[in-house]
């Protein structure tokens, strides 16, 4: 590792050069931050949860053709991934109010939406990731109508797909992030998912209960992160080192 | 059930008229045929999984706002759902490689397949449900473009959903059937899905052994039926009275 040329520093991940052109190796640290990193902890174990989840749901992803950066995971803490231009959005999917959205309109958290309701926010930390409509998005060129289109149904298609992996092991998908970046085969141009897809990107509610598995455990000070994230990857049989058995398998 | 007029009795189900005007009685019969009804059988809890397992994947499909038939479980064997005019097609997706396909395009079975393919079947028993192709069904009106396009992304949705379901408990989702029927709100009119979804219109390969776990284990003579649908109830934690424990609980 000490070799490898870092090429970013973030709050929750390290990027490194990968050994191949076009690639880049994700390092999960044990990071947490929150509210614009105004809040921050080290936990550990978060890092191995997250590569290991994250891992997991690309997967099933790819699986049924939705394109995304995972290529594969290198050991406990990183994942080797395609480079890409990340258009500078966040890209929330929300089911149930909760959070921004219920705080911004005053709705209920855990009101259901009348249907998916995508929001847009610029990335840019030191203005606090803001939410922006379409209309600034097209103005000032952050991504174009076709981007949007192709965003949309990627999106949506997480989304599809990610209830049912979650409403299969007993839990409800409040809302998600994703990014989304560019890359080029050659000179034909697509979109596909990036950065990760884990508790820290999700708001997720046990069925029976309505406990949170999410990072709002950290946020909102309910408890041990590692054991509401060590929660959901038992569900889905994705068992990482330390927190939980040892040898990583996959479902049962 | 004696006063209920039947409306229609099939090979695995039997409608009756339900309470309200615009509803109907499905009623799980234990019945399995196979190969148009050439093999058949009595399979003593079949039935049950089914209305079991149909209203927990109706339920979630709903959940994301895939419109469908079902209404309510009434009992363990009969759901109350909503009557449809059915479009006469069997809406088939496939994500590998099986059955019919394997055999007329000689692709053995678990190939994965390019993108998912949905083929459609001329539902008539009679004929033996035979392939046609979407030529046929403009040209004798069966569907309408404007209805093969909602079919197109109906299908495409279950697809993605139910292949995160059973990703998530470690099966893999090979290939399913539905059928869809067109319902009136007023003047408006729009597709539902209909039928049901289980182990019987499903085929479903565990991910780590590859055991069938779907109605190709009557097919073939594999073992016994309601062990396997026994198993995929189990998974989901949905856990039918006989078969398996008593109360219908949740996933630990
Ligand atoms: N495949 C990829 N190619 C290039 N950059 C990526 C890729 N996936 C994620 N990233 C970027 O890597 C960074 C991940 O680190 P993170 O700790 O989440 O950063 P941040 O503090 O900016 O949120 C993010 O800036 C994200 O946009
Ligand atoms: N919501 C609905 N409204 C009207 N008919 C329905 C609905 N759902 C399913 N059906 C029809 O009910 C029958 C179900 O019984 P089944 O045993 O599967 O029949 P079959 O032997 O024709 O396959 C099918 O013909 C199906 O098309
Ligand atoms: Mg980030
Ligand atoms: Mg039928």
């Amino acid at each position: 590792m000490a070799r490898r040329k870092k090429i970013y520093e973030g709050k929750a991940k390290t990027l490194f050069e990968g050994p191949e052109p076009g690639t880049i190796v994700q390092y999960f640290k044990d990071d947490a931050t929150a509210f614009n990193a105004e809040k921050r902890d080290v936990i550990e174990g978060k890092g191995v949860l997250n590569n290991m989840l994250s891992e997991y749901f690309m997967t099933g992803l790819n699986n049924i053709g939705v394109p995304n950066h995972f290529i594969r995971r290198l050991n406990m803490r990183e994942q080797l991934v395609r480079a890409c231009e990340i258009i500078p959005l966040e890209v929330i999917v929300r089911n149930f109010a909760a959070g921004s959205l219920s705080k911004r309109l005053g709705i209920d958290e855990g009101t259901p939406l009348p249907r998916p309701i995508i929001e847009y926010c610029y990335k840019d930390d030191k203005l606090g990731d803001p939410l922006v409509a379409e209309e600034h998005i097209a103005a000032f060129g952050w991504a174009s109508q076709q981007d949007m289109d192709d965003i949309v149904s990627l999106a949506l298609r997480v989304n599809d797909f990610l209830s049912g992996v979650m409403y299969g092991v007993g839990i409800k998908l409040i809302d998600f992030k994703i990014e989304v970046g560019r890359v080029y085969d050659g000179d034909f141009q697509r979109l596909i998912v990036a950065d990760e897809i884990s508790p820290d990107s999700c708001r997720l509610w046990d069925i029976a209960t309505g406990q949170k598995l999410d990072k709002d455990v950290f946020r909102r000070d309910l408890g041990s992160l590692t054991d509401a994230y060590s929660e959901v990857a038992k569900r889905l049989g994705v068992m990482p080192k330390g927190a939980v058995p040892m040898k990583p398998t996959l479902i049962n």
